[in-house]
């Protein structure tokens, strides 16, 4: 579970509703063909701008968002500097098996070609373009987020404009223009706090999911690319580690020295 | 048929009268100036904009957004790879047959080229500026409709101005201010569901058309170099099954396996 | 005379002024401070942003947006095809007499620098920084009317705010409030059109416009380095028919071979 | 002086001052509350946003928008034909001499490097980089009025409120109603009237007097290259002519035959 | 302490507070519903739209706003020419011992790079990622600001939309509404203040230091590449000069010929 995640919608969502609670009651927030208006409407804009598939795909995407996903670099980077002393000693062909034991699939899709003598620059080419592959991927669902981050305080004004044209086209009884522009005005309140409290946020943070990911991606390249080339395993943890910040690079440093990785010793 | 288009402005259609006619009835929401300014000054916007002949195909280039075109990769893949163990068995010359059998025009002109033994560089040239033509073509066609996006609600303002601004001058008889209000700000709902329910998402739906097609060019592309560099089929297979997402490769990988393309038999 | 930009102006203003007919008088909507503020406030904003030679030719481009220029690809392509021909039979020198014959003046200019004996590279540059410059020379103009669909409604709103104000300072009496407003908002409606039915709807065909003349420029380029490499000219015209869409492509492929082009024969 | 910026700023505050006295008096639109708000806001919004020598910089970089600089390129060409005769004629050690008659900081500086020997590629980076750090230093300065653009109405809508507050909250006199409100919105009038007027057409200025500068930088560049190169006087001017528009290009053209320029003997 | 952020946030506030004071007493800007809904609004916006880690790395990256780091680009470029000339002197090997000296972590890693004999591209390599990820730890935390400054004012416009709907809903009492719209505002006030005089302007001066740091680093890693490659320290003096601007280099220059830096013999 992502706690930031979980954390933020309900002392969003109830921060909303005891500042509305402090005035009156809860009631007339509740409309439902306000939420119909912005609801329906974004959720027919999605399927106008995108294919079935993908709009369809939006709530899978969106659980994302609740899940956390720890990076283990440190780990990652032990694993890799193990594989390229295994490499050293015992040549290319090893990787076969240590392919096979990996639970990465593109450390295993990296092995399987160094072992299958891929040229580099093939190596290359087939690895970067799994990175972008899935920042594609990544990038098509943010974006419907983003999109809905759009519709539905654009379709909370529809709603309003709806409210307000009926208010003043029967404005024959004066005491009802007040509740009558409420009701209208709850449509706007409901598409900006499903804007700002839910989409908007989750775009964010399935951009920087994105990111780390693609940063992970890299470091697995450099460090397969490092083992193709017959790099010194030392050498390798050293360029890996540029990719890392401050924290972690302190961390993986002192872990290093003290775990008896192969790498160190054929340093 | 694109079904999400359709469903989706079904949907958003149905929900928007369904949510009007719960507070009244839908004759307040009908207005034939509101109707000609927003129409009428979006398409004098987009005619001042962009030349004749793209502004008439704006018609025939939402007529797309309606259509399905379905993504037949593996097909695709089977397609070429057979073409490419052709090449390996019987020699380049030999391609200039598949291309007449083949109906996609760009494998059709790759193969040519091929067979005429234009150089590398040149038939790479030759095939990425279809995708940067194809690409052109599409974005002329996805702009005209952002731009409507953008000008209907901005003439749906102007219309609200000129109601409002008749309202006031006239301001002798209280009762009619509501119903003349009201009148006015349907312009604005006109210009916003415009907008929100049909040019926007449309503009957005023939943006990701436009990187499907380029995907699938860029796939035949990689593939017919490698056709041209007397690549093995199996790894030409290997680097397409690049290109496509994780279910898409999985189901390609089954297939090729059980289907007898001799691609796998070359490998 | 182009015929879009013409039809467009005046179908949108006589959308508006029928709609405005249709509830009244015209009269109300001529407010000659209105005009000043409008007006006067975005020329003035424009002569601070730019240089006054800049600001005083916005006129001159302003006009190229009314004057239609008609591409004629398939003319240019065969007065291309036919000076490859001769280059290939007569040699490079031969070119400096079809230089005086053209009428483009980047024609002109390679051909006579190809006959000087330029080296490719510097052909390559002059060439197209022909095309950076002629880019960035529209790009000036297209950025004045896109800035003037900017200051219209700030100095709208600017004009509105004014009139608000003097009618709220002498609130005494309330039967002036209405017409007073009226006239307020009237500097808003001026803004809003003067941007959407004139100077963004401008810019944008001013961008149109530098679009085609970059993609026959670029067609000028490309063939002009084929003729200096001494490319047979049937593979430069498929080369060239790389940068027009489908249907010119249809129509260069018929006309090609149906007329007596000297280099149908070379080929 | 630049008369365009004097013009405008004039012209502007004039059409304003003029339409404001058509409808009454001067006095309700100053209000020493809403001044401070709007100038200071925006003041101290740049204070926290840059460090201070460049937020105390502004006003000398605003000057610059008041003093017009006249590019006078048919010199600069004449000149730098001039030193690339010299150096044909006299050899590259002659430029030292040359570099001390110059004015021009870059030419100065290029023709030392090129009389001591530095290799191209050095030459270039160092040359180069002087255009990117004169660009950094004057996008620093223009970045500061376009923020100045945003704050000034953010700030003018914060007095607005602190206005509508003060007033609404007491509202037990009707009659005072409109002339605070009208206190209120002059806030709103400051803030679009400085941007509007002021910052934004000042950093769009300052924009276009970097472009300017950047190609007599890259113009200079150029032609010092070709001198390194010992390349031919009169290419090198053709290759300096494409930088300038039509116009100069033809004046410069005339001058250049006309006048004794070694370069034309030594073509 | 940055002196310009204290002064900016001190002199904003007292403008806004003393503004208040002239037209009545401060009381009616104190609302806690407000300051919730904004406040947490925006945190719990930050919280779901941020990895729980960064999100609360937030008021640590703050605190660098009031921080002031003074460049001491004089003091770095004379420590480089030292170092240069004891390379020159002693031999690459001598840069160990120089590396322990220096306090500037960049520094160390090259020249102990250097002396280690990495290969060029290496070095060039590790140090640019090192800018690289310097700045995406910068931009991340920038982001959070901007992101900040966007989420405040639009909480502000929900608490304010709640506020006019509990009034609008309760019209009964005609007296009330005034006050109650005035506490409704007092919301978005709150937004646009701390969008405006707190978030935006912090955002960019992170940016503001984000790009002098970078700037920094750049000069370094061209020292260190000169020194790999035994330029002269004179030359390398003469690149690393062109990063400053014109005050600084005026600065630059005089030091450097007075005091007794090896590099200036050298040359």
């Amino acid at each position: 579970m992502d706690l930031a995640t979980i954390i933020g919608i309900l002392s969003g969502l109830g921060l909303i509703a005891s500042s509305i609670l402090m005035n009156g009651d809860f009631g007339i927030f509740v409309s439902v063909p306000s939420m119909m208006i912005v609801g329906g409407g974004t959720i027919a804009a999605i399927l106008i701008a995108y294919p079935l598939k993908e709009a369809l795909g939006v709530m899978r995407i969106g659980m994302k968002v609740f899940m956390s996903t720890k990076q283990n670099y440190m780990g990652l980077i032990q694993e890799l500097a193990q594989i390229a002393s295994i490499a050293k000693q015992q040549g290319v062909l090893a990787l076969e098996a240590e392919a096979k034991k990996s639970k990465n699939p593109l450390i295993q899709q990296g092995l399987m070609m160094i072992s299958d003598g891929f040229p580099r620059t093939t190596v290359v080419k087939i690895l970067t373009s799994q990175i972008t592959t899935m920042q594609n991927r990544h990038r098509a669902g943010r974006e419907i987020f983003a999109e809905m981050g759009k519709y539905a305080p654009a379709f909370g004004m529809v709603g309003t404009l709806i409210g307000l044209v009926q208010m003043l086209a029967g404005l024959n009884d004066p005491s009802s223009i007040g509740p009558k522009m409420a009701v209208a005005l709850i449509t706007t309140f409901y598409g900006a706090l499903l804007a700002n409290l839910l989409f908007n946020p989750m775009a964010t943070k399935l951009k920087r999911r994105s990111e780390t990911e693609t940063l992970e991606m890299r470091l697995i390249i450099e460090a397969l690319l490092s083992i193709q080339d017959g790099e010194n395993p030392k050498i390798m943890v050293d360029k890996l580690k540029v990719f890392l910040d401050r924290q972690l690079k302190a961390m993986v440093e002192k872990k290093m020295f003290k775990s008896p990785v192969p790498a160190r010793k054929a340093a």
